[in-house]
């Protein structure tokens, strides 16, 4: 038998913990998005990932709107207990603007006050966005 | 030749961006730390990773007392320039704690308010920590 530990998650001043995203299968990083307890304990329960908006101010569950949902493998907690990672099994793409990843630009250059770059695109569209969320 | 675009990178309001650090040969998430903009120059500038500690309100260069250094072969932005992601060679191991990724435990359950949860340690320690770090 593995031994475990129990752990307090440290949700933020915003009750929030960034949760990062990676598809199981090839290692990719797909996303980051914030997780709140509810959020957590949902995608833990379901085996489906769960987030929470914080523009929306809402939890959602991933792919529920769009179809491109997260079968979730893993989750695991970081050193300090304030970082999540989400390995999953990823239906179509995770990117709302239809690339297989959020992570689809690549840093070229940067001005001197560090605040601007120039990127190329370099990851992979994988559905119509205008045709998903409409 | 590719054609690029230009972003403005979103500062939160601390200023600061979070960055995922993923191995290059592996595809492993290694970490999550924050970044200013003077931590992104010098990162793009140099080709080493820099962050910005919030604990210790100062820009550091990951390695430079432990001396596992991060060589970033590409640096990515996510679609809405608020996230950043960091692709390197990990010299040693990227957590403090002596393994190879921050993110060495795995949750096995969770309690009903989302908040604690059993883990279960699944990753390799790489380094003694008490020697590196004194």
């Amino acid at each position: 038998m593995a031994e475990l530990s129990t752990v307090d998650i440290d949700f933020g001043d915003d009750g929030l913990v960034p949760a990062v995203t990676q598809d199981a299968d090839d290692g990719e990083v797909l996303m980051l998005a914030y997780v709140s307890p509810e959020a957590l304990r949902r995608t833990v329960d379901t085996g489906r990932a769960h987030y929470y908006s914080r523009s929306r101010d809402e939890l959602w569950e991933k792919g529920a709107t769009s179809g491109n949902t997260q079968s979730v493998v893993d989750v695991r907690v970081d050193c300090d207990g304030d970082t999540l990672l989400y390995v999953v099994e990823q239906a179509g793409g995770a990117c709302h603007t239809g690339y297989r990843s959020c992570f689809h630009r690549s840093v070229a250059s940067i001005d001197d006050d560090g605040e601007t770059v120039d990127v190329e695109t370099v990851g992979e569209q994988v559905f119509d966005p205008d045709a998903v969320y409409e």
